[in-house]
């Protein structure tokens, strides 16, 4: 076939993140003492990062998208020890100070930026957003995230995080500034910039927000005048009950962790339901999954590199990455442990007895339970990641974050060989559409659609259209 | 004369910083409005930034010194509308957001970043100054500013700023807590990258903070690996008593609102006492003035200009400017009104006496008054702006912030004609020292000197110390 389509039937092509962290150890653990994981080690640098961007634009992705911890993962409270030894996503610098280099190295890709509502005020934030949204001529993102490092609340004056449904009510008030500041303080046309008036900003069309909230109480107006798309592409990951509700309710692209299309099918589903009883229409949000292929010439030969690679992982740092997500330290259990002898020990507690039981059938030891973790499950010919790729398609998905299975140079091999023939297949997009990022994304835009929670904020849009219907009238 | 040198004996060339804000309306009030102020309004691009870092660096310039206000002049308590329409430091862009294209577009040049205690959390400002210490190769400087907008204060909670003496409280905590971070955190050495141990990081040499103060609890460690200069380049500018004691404490360079080399000389000598009372040397601190000259081929040609783009500015945007700075409406006084009349009227209130009392002899009216506050008071010849530049260097002054007496084209008029008369006199230097910012304008470094009150922080330097010794023994 020469086209694909979406589920709801709208053209649109599938969505491609290049998925990277400002760190040596993003999701190849340990790959950094690898010879050909050696250039890992200049992730502070800039040229690296310029490079990947113009990699991921030589190969039409969407979205240079920036992960982030605000935190160290730790194996016990305050035992972050393990995470700075095997380099555990550690260090991880600020991916928010990359994107103007990215986006004057580039033209048409986006740069999605997690931030935490923990780490910066939502004044400042949205402050720094809509200035990059400017810089790149509308091609910004942002990856909303509640924190899930007890480290990072207590680098924010915390003694550990706020509860998770807690969080996710932070979020919202966090996103509601944002938005305030975003669409409901300067109005379409509130730029004049009439010189015989000594006139810049019309300020009958510059408003004050005067947000007052739970934790935050801002005033405005916002001090950015509007950028290309007003408020930045929303993407979101979350699998809770509130972590679904908020998505539904915010995210444009939300990260799904499905394991195969039909849960994929099944998520998207559900999310759609809660968007919709939301006020949204079910399109609204659309859903990504991971992407991490091993890519070989022949099938053979993609299996026993990715046999050689996965035992250049770091089974520690693995343990530390999974002791960091549930909050018990796996680092204590040697790897050659049969599982069968944990389920029988008295001591295993609830969520390392959860984690044993989400080992695929077949697994022995704990180790080999660490590795079955790791991204990268999928090995093949470019012509066998597409098949995959047209797998997940067919279940409605709308694109993937591409992760790489081991070091920055892995792109240009993404883009050399698998790219072209997932554009020969029609499964990923030959140019960039004109625009913003929103545009480009979703044939859509520039700014999100007016169900949005975001422009219902506006209280000017009202007395807008009102205005237009007098004057036409 | 070929060289030239400080009063502390040292051969150093003196500083010259590219001063910008990120507005369309720094401090050429209402120029917009002329056409050749038009691409002031393409302030939010990042097309005319860069053309500001290169052509700074053609010229040598040390920094491009970004200045901020984290919210809007108000005439009275909720009144930013006149700000917003004169484009009066209005709209404010975040300055930190450009750094890393102006660092990419570059190789030389430094980028001193303005942030307030108000604006952000310390461990996230530490955390992108690191990540941009590292992007720019040790380019980066930190301007410490506490706000003096009553608007920036609503932005963040308050409702209205924190008294002027509790703020540099507040700073010497916040000072504190990025002074941890940058410099106690990762001892020397801390990063191994040894694969065959599978230790990126060593542990034992990685420390917590664990900072408790008044206002921040952090714990830490920093999440970014030891920068080039740890501590970037510190500047500030108090001219307050707790400002001074501030700055001597703090800064390594200053920035003094003197209007003679007499004054300047007087400050600069109170200052140094204030740095020595601290601990530190003398030389430490090195105070910079502001330099704005209109520049003509001959003198009559410069005065005639001057006084064409002075006619140019807004009278109502620079009574905003006043009236936000003191704290008094100044918009509603006729600019016709003679100042004997205003100095009669029982009403005029003690800061508007104050601004009136400041106007130099022979100002009649008050529009007058605020026409003499402009930066732009000098103009003359290249030749005369190096004899001015001389006398103020005389006085003991360490360089200059460089001005824009109009728009950002400014520049390259400077560059091309003021620069190359300086570099013959030996008032500027003509190409740059190697290393980082701190080395190429201190000729020292790239740390903060060990008496630095940041250095004071570091609990294991007496440790390593011994180590030394005892390996050397």
């Amino acid at each position: 076939m020469s086209e694909y389509s979406h589920s709801d039937g709208a053209r649109r092509p599938l969505i491609y993140n290049a998925f990277a962290h400002v760190t040596p150890n993003h999701h190849s653990h340990g790959f950094w003492r690898h010879p050909e994981g050696q250039h890992q080690l200049d992730f502070h640098k800039l040229g690296p990062w310029i490079e990947l961007a113009k990699t991921a634009e030589r190969g039409c992705f969407d979205v240079v998208f920036l992960a982030d911890v605000a935190g160290l993962y730790e194996t016990s409270s305050g035992q972050w020890q393990q995470a700075a030894r095997t380099g555990m996503q550690f260090p991880s610098h600020d991916p928010a100070a990359l994107v103007s280099a990215l986006a004057a190295a580039t033209n048409d890709i986006g740069f999605a930026v997690t931030s935490s509502v923990i780490q910066e005020h939502p004044f400042s934030f949205a402050r720094k957003l809509s200035t990059l949204d400017h810089l790149s001529e509308g091609r910004v993102a942002w990856n909303i995230v509640t924190s899930y490092l007890d480290n990072t609340a207590r680098n924010y004056g915390f003694d550990k995080l706020p509860p998770h449904d807690e969080r996710y009510v932070w979020g919202e008030e966090y996103a509601e500034v944002a938005y305030k500041l975003w669409e409901a303080s300067w109005e379409d046309g509130a730029w004049v910039a009439d010189a015989a008036r000594d006139t810049l900003v019309d300020p009958a069309r510059l408003h004050a927000i005067d947000h007052v909230g739970a934790r935050y109480r801002v005033a405005g107006p916002h001090l950015v005048r509007t950028s290309p798309q007003r408020t930045p592409v929303l993407f979101q990951a979350g699998s809770s009950e509130a972590g679904r509700d908020f998505a539904a309710r915010h995210a444009e692209v939300t990260f799904l962790p499905s394991r195969t299309p039909e849960s994929a099918a099944n998520d998207l589903a559900d999310l759609r339901r809660r968007a919709v009883a939301a006020g949204r229409h079910a399109e609204d949000i659309r859903a990504i999954v991971m992407l991490s292929p091993v890519i070989g010439s022949t099938e053979a030969e993609a299996k026993a590199r990715r046999a050689e690679i996965l035992d250049s992982f770091s089974l520690d740092a693995l343990a530390v990455f999974w002791s960091g997500g549930i909050g018990v330290d796996l680092t204590t259990i040697d790897p050659a442990t049969p599982l069968t002898e944990l389920r029988e020990q008295n001591g295993t507690r609830g969520s390392v007895r959860a984690f044993i039981d989400a080992a695929p059938q077949g697994v022995v030891t704990f180790g080999d339970a660490l590795r079955k973790t790791i991204s990268a499950q999928f090995a093949g010919t470019p012509e066998q990641i597409a098949d995959e790729v047209e797998r997940w398609a067919a279940a409605g998905v709308a694109g993937f974050n591409v992760v790489p299975v081991t070091t920055l140079g892995w792109w240009s091999e993404f883009v050399d060989h698998v790219v072209p023939v997932l554009q020969k297949r029609g499964l990923m997009q030959r140019e960039y559409a004109p625009g913003t990022l929103r545009e480009k994304l979703f044939r859509d835009g520039p700014h999100l659609p007016d169900r949005h929670p975001a422009r219902r904020l506006r209280p000017w849009a009202g007395k807008q259209a009102a205005a237009l219907s007098a004057s036409l009238a």
